[in-house]
């Protein structure tokens, strides 16, 4: 009955609800809906070499609509890449590499991992942002060594995402032109026909934010899918939306068209059915062989990779200097010195010794070590002059020339941080992003992404507790230290003075599988003197600031409380200090450097927020588990017992304990 | 120079200005850019008795862009609320009434808490569904006592902010009509002019989302704004957006239409020069006599809501049943024979002693206990099959009539939220919705606001764990109960069978000044047989579930971790079992109860998620401070360390110590 073309979409569909089947678990609907849509792309333009999955000018393609997995992971085996019939029929078991959602780093060729809805398109227009600098930075009118395009697909639940409208809306304004997405439109979601909840005129929508938008086209249709992204690809302006009309689950003989396909097996029956129906031969998991050749994308592959590094051969030869750093950026090393910067850095900051907001701290920072980076990207959720995040060396993103190293994201959490894990999975680019830390709740599920998938990217959150003041509760963070501390493999760090902000930002500028989160004071905090060894200490997350050997007691603090805690240990002679900036760093020490910092005596933390966690070390705790107020910070900081007194107070109780 | 509108506008003007400069902090540029449109609605159109700030038929006035807390104390000050010029002059300060941002509670006129941007639009999404709903519900064809409008101011940061997105795409399609938002149109945020990141068409965009688009007009010609009001009041299908253009610090001399009149004082000599310019010269915080009785509205208002109240007094005699209703449901009451309810599902489902997901106990329990309750209103983010949130009595939102109990919310877990805490607000409802445990990461910051504004909203999160399964790390919560307990205020529960899930719904469903949070499992889970005794103390949080004279160890679980729990007691003779559903509640007992439950004896915790938080309580906890991963649930629990032996080697180690 079909035609190559066909019987190549098809093998999607086989792929994806025997994969589905055999697990007992996962979406079949999706796979089936945009089977054609895949063929079109894949087939006809995607540029990508599946013998090396990181060809540094592949065109980046990613599934926003992430419980497609199967989709995905049907593709890469079929166009050759390293997932073997064996890693389809794993699909969602222990240890595969095929698990329920495409998480990066598993497999070769998942460009970001999906599933959490609306971020996907969020980091495709970070990747997209990223060739646009890259390429401004690198090409030269006689070569274009950064030429891709970005591709993503994506769905209803993705349109829906609050997230969608940061992206696109600012992907219009940056002028992303080389950032192309299929939208899936189905009109199906879990809770069925979605006309009764999701109204919205998609094409009306997106020419408000700019976008050249094509269709709706049939989905189904290979050849005006093909047509409409090869129409996409000329654009030189804008980026484009492709609506897709599809049927979820599309070839299914009893579901096509329902949510019943969405998020479970189809049945051996169906899919039998189905085999029938299409006259599909091959048994579970079999791709036809003239439909296995026809996908192969090896010698496609390779040649397009021979080509570019011919190129870059080249370019090598006429530009030395520049291609050197160009593979420096795209290893993602540091410069070679920077060791040595850090080092002076920390010396310098240790010699001036003075006490001002961490947030000015971090700007300073900056000037010291970021200027050395031409690969840092900054920005801020258009909090830019609270949150000291525009240094010496920034310069603004040019729209029209792609120029710069700063972006105004817009009061756009979320996509702020979502779009800089594109920038850091692209390559090429250290990006760090600022709001006010009680907004990290906004961005906090792409933080927890930057995370899972070991990402550097930092987090600048500044005004980090009561200590802002007037703002009063809605802006006062007094839960979130803790809680962001809560999400594995992120280090967050509560720097106490100058000294320990460059500390942080030297970590987090070096941290190669672990994003960063600062949060900074908006008000002034003396600075500590330190012996060599404390200062040699902080990297260690936890060290002792004050050394006592009269002491009855220990205070833990951090951040802003750091300075009041030593208040309290100058005050009498029975107290040892410990600084702590970074529990997680800490908590990976050796038992007997922990020890060493602990101590033996009781433990009291002291620190501007939720008690709870501290427990772990500490016999008690002076914290705020309640919101804050609008008042004078110095006001609030004496109403919530951080005082010199309630210190002393409770470390008596310690010791008669 | 000015007619008494202009001078009533600039009224508004001057007490923020001064205001801000006697507090030293604040933000003048937002109420100076919406004075006139603030006189237009206030004095022209709103309808309210500042005598009564809860007369229940006024309109609702939400101020989304919230930092321009001055412009709603002015307006409240000079329409006669209880807001004394005492008041304006301690903005900002400790314990005043006028706090930086408005906050709900601390001055009658505040419908909502403001400030975190995106979410008062969000709200009074919520304001206008309420009112929709409540009009179904009580009016008659001779009788509209439920009818009024719902207005809201918002910003430029509130239409950059994703949730605008949620919470207006959805309000159109839900076809709130009464619903009329003016948007003011400064084009300057904090890091300037946006055009260089906010370049939406939003007329274009809203028009998108089916909603009644009026301006761009001059948002500082009063009878333009007044006439735009007018004719948003007459559709009958759409939400209106009235585009209103403004500068931002208009009327400032030196810095009108600048970034620099946004968030700090304007300065004495400035304003000195403004008076000047402006003709003013009253002293600061003094309202010219003639201003003062031209904005008093008390007598028109307390005239409408006698209105309200004779036309009341005769739906009184007409419908008696439903005016009795009507006033239980606006005064928040239970109804009486609430207790007696609950007590009986209780005892019924501890009889049915079910083994189920605790995920179908909460459908049970809405059965049970929310059958009773016509001020239900359910929902979920598309979630609603595997929510298990659509129960027997739930009607489908009738878009046409505003009939129904539930509300298909779509892929919108943020707007959810910030539209519930509005339902709350309003008053008649108890609004309760649904998303996996893992996405509350979108709501977060809405949660807090529930929390903050003391909202009976209950939120139901679902698939709680690793004991999801397969659809892997992305879908995994791990650190989410341990930082959402975090929250103040909030209480979260996550039960371990159908007994402690129904005491978890009437926890939620009792507590007048709490929200709740319930996190419920996907896989079945064991019921546990319990005495007497531990029944009734399930609604203090924490309970001995195993009590045992021979134990030499304690341990605490929570959810599905206690069958586990159980079985390792059952094991062997040396251990006992507290089972502390909600940490919150436990946390509130005497001092003797707590020691009852927690004992002397050496205590681990286990808890399938982060282990920090169980310091406070345990020695040792078994948890997950990791990622999880795709794979069926058993294993994951085996390979986690959910284990019978995993819990003796650490009881063991315990009493060893």
């Amino acid at each position: 009955m079909s035609s190559i073309e066909q019987k190549s979409a098809n093998a999607i569909r086989f792929l994806s609800m025997d994969a589905v089947q055999k697990a007992n678990s996962g979406h079949p609907g999706a796979p089936m809906g945009m089977a054609e849509m895949a063929y079109a792309l894949w087939h006809n333009h995607l540029s990508h070499n599946p013998s090396n999955p990181n060809f540094f000018n592949r065109d980046r393609f990613i599934l926003s609509n992430g419980h497609a997995s199967m989709l995905l992971y049907s593709l890469l085996h079929l166009t050759g890449y390293d997932v073997s019939v064996d890693d389809l029929k794993n699909f969602r078991q222990l240890n595969s590499r095929t698990a329920g959602h495409p998480e990066h780093g598993y497999i070769p060729g998942i460009e970001t991992t999906t599933g959490p809805l609306g971020q996907g398109i969020t980091n495709a227009v970070g990747f997209a942002l990223a060739e646009k600098m890259l390429a401004a930075e690198f090409n030269k009118d006689d070569f274009s060594i950064v030429d891709h395009y970005t591709y993503t697909f994506m769905g209803d639940g993705c349109m829906m995402e609050g997230i969608s409208h940061e992206a696109c809306a600012l992907a219009g304004t940056l002028k992303l032109n080389k950032l192309i997405a299929l939208y899936d439109d189905n009109a199906i979601s879990i809770d069925g026909d979605v006309s009764g909840w999701f109204t919205d005129n998609t094409k009306q929508r997106f020419e408000a934010y700019q976008w050249n938008v094509i269709g709706p086209i049939d989905g189904h249709d290979i050849e005006a899918v093909s047509k409409a992204i090869a129409e996409a690809k000329t654009q030189s302006e804008k980026p484009t939306l492709i609506i897709c009309k599809t049927k979820i689950g599309k070839g299914s003989v009893s579901k096509e068209g329902s949510e019943a396909t969405h998020g479970a097996p189809l049945g051996d029956a169906e899919i039998a059915a189905i085999r029938e129906k299409m006259g599909w031969t091959s048994p579970a998991f079999e791709t036809p062989e003239d439909v296995a050749t026809h996908w192969d994308a090896k010698a496609k592959g390779l040649a397009a990779e021979q080509n570019w590094a011919a190129a870059f051969a080249q370019y090598e030869t006429k530009y030395p200097e520049l291609a050197k750093e160009f593979l420096r950026r795209m290893n993602m090393a540091l410069p070679e010195n920077f060791n040595e910067i850090i080092a002076n850095a920390m010396t310098e900051v240790n010699a001036k010794g003075e006490s001002i907001a961490t947030r000015v701290a971090s700007k300073n920072a900056l000037d010291a070590l970021a200027s050395h980076l031409p690969e840092i990207v900054g920005g801020s959720a258009d909090l830019t002059p609270s949150n000291n995040t525009f240094f010496k060396a920034s310069k603004n993103l040019d729209i029209a020339t792609g120029e710069g190293n700063y972006v105004r994201y817009g009061v756009r959490e979320f996509g702020m941080a979502a779009i800089m894990n594109g920038l850091a999975l692209h390559g090429g680019f250290i990006p760090y992003g600022a709001t006010f830390l009680v907004f990290s709740d906004y961005a906090r599920n792409a933080i927890r992404m930057s995370a899972l998938m070991e990402q550097k990217v930092i987090y600048v959150m500044t005004h980090d507790s009561i200590g802002l003041g007037e703002d009063g509760p809605t802006h006062q963070p007094v839960e979130h230290v803790e809680s962001l501390r809560l999400i594995p493999n992120l280090n967050v760090w509560r720097p106490a003075d100058t000294v320990e902000t460059m500390a942080a930002w030297a970590s987090g500028l070096t941290s190669d599988k672990n994003p960063t989160l600062l949060a900074l004071s908006r008000q002034k905090l003396s600075f500590q003197p330190r012996t060599a060894e404390a200062l040699a200490n902080i990297a260690k997350g936890g060290y002792v600031l004050k050394e006592n050997a009269n002491a009855k007691a220990t205070i833990i603090a951090t951040g802003s409380e750091v300075e009041l805690a030593m208040k309290a240990a100058e005050a009498r002679d029975d107290i040892r200090v410990v600084s702590m900036p970074c529990v997680e760093l800490f908590r990976a020490n050796d038992a007997t450097y922990k020890t060493s910092v602990l101590g033996n005596l009781p433990v009291l933390a002291v620190e501007a927020g939720t008690t709870r966690g501290w427990y772990e070390f500490a016999d008690a705790v002076i914290g705020i588990d309640t919101f804050g107020a609008s008042a004078p910070a110095e006001q609030l900081f004496e109403v919530f017992g951080f005082t010199v007194e309630n210190i002393h107070q409770h470390i008596d109780q310690l010791i008669q304990k």
